[in-house]
């Protein structure tokens, strides 16, 4: 069954894991605040990746672990920074603004509808070519037609990027009896730009050229706000990697290879942030900066993108939803030999795929341009022989963590009309918000003493939940909701043989076990290597 | 012995745990980077508190443990919001430019040194008026005295905040014989503002008139920079709590009384960012708003106070080098009916403190603000009795986990010239980054892979440091200035009895341990409870 985005965001908003920020004051668009169960699932990936990464680091080719450390760098950085990382010139997307109603669109995200052929005869010049954002539903492509005099289908048209138009015209191959057809190349007839329809506007000549538009946000440092204080939320973690490797080589007893680990919050003021949390303008990364002599980079590279596959699994994302894309060279940055996305299923993107993870062999530019702004010698001395000094090459394993957890809830939403709530959170027991929820059967006196008794031995170990109030089949259905693995009842019979119910999350099935067992139950159960029984929705 | 700040900033940068951010392109005033260790002492006293607050909330007065939610909200809001909390209108300093050095003061940092007693027939007006920042040293108040002819002391001078001048003019009592007296209240002579002689200048007349300033970054969002897409980077944590109240009593099952917790980054444009990261312009607080009926709220004030207390002393700070202050109701924010600010005896403020945690009593003033400017409904129903609807009052504990940091640092700094290093951090093992670091003897090929697997053998259940090169005493002398409690040394006897001598950072005695104990000791040493053997220096 596809799982539709809305049902997600509405179970995200109803359960309490994610609000729009500024919700009482009609939200602020492209940013989110985590509810409680958000902030818990978050912080377990969060931990996760931490855990794996440097507290304890895989094991490298040569049989030892390999050596990672932390860093938590500040967002706002000196500004140069930017300049040398070449933010500041380059991080700029193409937009072009409508002047009717003052919308602005990505132009690269922009498609026109061209008609592809015209009689000699025609005067096509006075053809009106509308506009679309990408993915603009085919009723409304054919409302607007309808709206322009374009006719009732678009099969007599082609589609054209939006930054393309210059390069296409009308040409007419000799032996076509007066047809133009629409090609790139030399011109006979020239697309009028004036006859450009906008996507919100029904008449033509409203758009402006594409302009650039810095996507970092800035700000003022210190009293004044002038040109001099400008500085900028990063647009990434990783500069602050950067910045700090001389200051790491120098203090950490650090010897390359070796990595640097971050996780923080990354600002990029998107035109159209969209897709629930996936493209937010306040966001979470985390970033991995792998230091490697040159001639090893290839095989470090193959070494995370296999760590990286393995970290995904553990915590329950399915493989099976990936796509691994292997950046053509043509596409990859110029300083880059090597990048692989890891791109998942994301249900907006059903059946296509969006990113979620980059892995870069980034060369050593980011160094190299560090070391040439900053006229600091950031080179590294090998302590094996010291007439050895270079400039490092760069693996980076860079993730999103807000974009893991609607990764991980994706993976984890399913529908099951036969259970009350009608869908449950199969979330992989290393990530659940909550490993437990301790059920009192009823509110009386005799079951909350016990189930309370009960909740306070575990939660020194385990994340639980203690529900006391409302009818059971509410609660399972709210704790299916909101993914917990295992609830454990306590209800008459405790009172008589120390037994609780315990109910699986997945299966329904309930058994009962010992009181005195619950933690032990518990430990085996929750196992990352556990396999969770699955039913499918 | 005193600490001095300067050292302990030293020993921050020397063993990575705080940088000045972009060091390498000279920095950026009050923003730092937190290096490995640093990273690692923060995560653990953030997860600390949030063990203590969110995960396992402690006992109320009824014997039940009491309900509290985490929450991640963003650090961009509706800028609503802030006009809401009164940050927009009121978040400013007085500020006061010097029209000389452009240097900017705040106006209530500054005092004049005015003389306190004229003749009538002098001529005060042509006196000059020193003006100094709060805690100048006394011997750069009297070398100014020198360059500007008023003498080799003070003791004829009376000391005025600089806001207050105005009020501030020579009287003459009638029986004093033509002595003027400087005196709040009716004038004689004025004190000629003219006459002022800024700090950092030789000559009268440049500091300009206080002007206030507003202390949050702006920010722009969206792609055009007008007054409209003015947003504001977050000056407190707790505002995020007050606008998710609402979504939170409607999802999270929780009932008055009840608290949300959040830890997250603030900012703050500080005119003078100072003391290390005790004022920064970037920080981390840790807030916990604690919802409860009116007629409550004294008597949990009571109980957060003494849970903070408690929670001080469990990470190792010492309660005697703190001050409580319990704020005077005419320095209380109108809103506030009472305020504790947990003052701690900070090395730049020595023998005074400076402020560390506040828990203040906030009434309902932040519900009440944001249901107004919202047009929200945000009472909170007493499930009990419908027709039971209020803005419950709020107890908020606030504190700086950046503050905290330092904090714990100045309490663990201990300088011991018995050793090689002449200072140890003596962490409490909670907050420790490496809880115990791996040494094999020498780098020799038999000591390595043993220490490796003991390494590999903790490391899932403790931060351990695996530390192979150097000789022993520098190794030694490294864990001691990081704070690790033990150090585990792999030797020659090792290889015969399977023992390895574990050596106490503090007491700096050594004894062998078998190896497979190493874990046991760790968690039997480790405990909480254990009180650590200390050495003073």
């Amino acid at each position: 069954m596809i799982k539709d985005m809305k049902d997600i965001v509405s179970l995200c908003k109803r359960r309490g894991f994610i609000f729009p920020a500024s919700d009482i004051y009609g939200g602020i668009n492209g940013f989110w605040d985590y509810g409680p169960l958000g902030t818990e699932l978050k912080n377990n990936i969060r931990d996760l990746w931490w855990k794996a990464m440097v507290l304890t680091p895989p094991v490298g080719p040569d049989g030892q672990p390999v050596q990672i450390v932390g860093l938590d760098s500040a967002i706002i950085q000196n500004p140069k920074c930017w300049e040398a990382s070449g933010h500041i010139g380059g991080f700029n997307d193409p937009m072009v603004d409508c002047k009717e109603t003052k919308k602005r669109y990505r132009a690269d995200h922009l498609v026109a509808y061209v008609i592809s052929h015209y009689m000699d005869d025609d005067q096509p010049e006075l053809k009106l070519i509308p506009v679309f954002e990408q993915n603009t539903p085919e009723e409304e492509i054919l409302k607007k037609f309808k709206k322009l005099g374009l006719g009732a289908s678009t099969e007599n048209y082609k589609v054209i990027p939006f930054m393309d138009i210059e390069n296409y015209h009308y040409t007419n191959p000799d032996n076509d009896h007066g047809m133009l057809h629409l090609e790139e190349g030399k011109s006979i007839l020239r697309l009028r730009k004036d006859k450009l329809v906008g996507p919100d506007v029904k008449i033509p000549d409203t758009l402006t050229e594409p302009k650039q538009f810095n996507l970092m946000f800035h700000t003022f440092v210190g009293a004044n706000a002038t040109e001099d204080d400008k500085a900028y939320l990063r647009p990434e973690t990783c500069a602050g990697i950067f910045l700090n490797f001389k200051n790491i080589i120098d203090t950490a007893r650090v010897k390359v290879p070796f990595g640097i680990a971050q996780i923080g919050k990354a600002f990029r003021n998107e035109v159209t942030p969209r897709n629930f949390i996936f493209r937010s303008r306040e966001f979470e990364q985390m970033e991995l900066e792998w230091f490697c002599e040159k001639e090893d980079a290839p095989q470090w590279f193959e070494f995370w993108v296999d760590q990286r596959k393995k970290w995904w699994e553990s915590i329950g994302m399915d493989l099976s939803k990936f796509h691994f894309l292997d950046v053509e060279k043509a596409d990859l940055a110029h300083y880059s030999d090597r990048t692989i996305d890891f791109e998942y299923q994301f249900p907006f993107a059903y059946p296509d795929y969006d990113e979620l993870e980059g892995i870069a062999h980034r060369g050593n530019f980011d160094l190299t341009q560090h070391q040439e702004f900053s006229g600091q010698k950031l080179e590294y001395m090998d302590p094996s022989d010291n007439t050895k000094r270079y400039l490092p090459d760069v693996i980076e394993p860079s993730c999103g963590l807000t974009r893991a957890v609607l990764g991980v809830l994706s993976e984890a939403y399913t529908v099951d009309e036969s259970r009350p709530s009608g869908v449950y959170l199969n979330f992989h027991p290393s990530v659940a918000p909550k490993k437990a929820a301790i059920l009192p059967l009823t509110a009386k006196e005799e079951h909350v003493p016990i189930a309370t008794k009960l909740y306070m031995d575990l939660r020194e170990e385990f994340a639980i939940d203690l529900d006391v109030k409302q009818n059971i089949g509410k609660r399972y259905a709210r704790q299916d909701e909101i993914g917990t693995p295992y609830c454990f009842t306590v209800d008459n019979q405790t009172l008589e043989d120390q037994t609780v119910t315990v109910r699986d999350r997945n299966t329904m099935t309930q058994e009962r076990v010992n009181m005195d067992q619950v933690a032990s139950y518990l430990r085996e159960n929750l196992k990352p290597a556990k396999v969770m029984a699955k039913k499918e929705g």
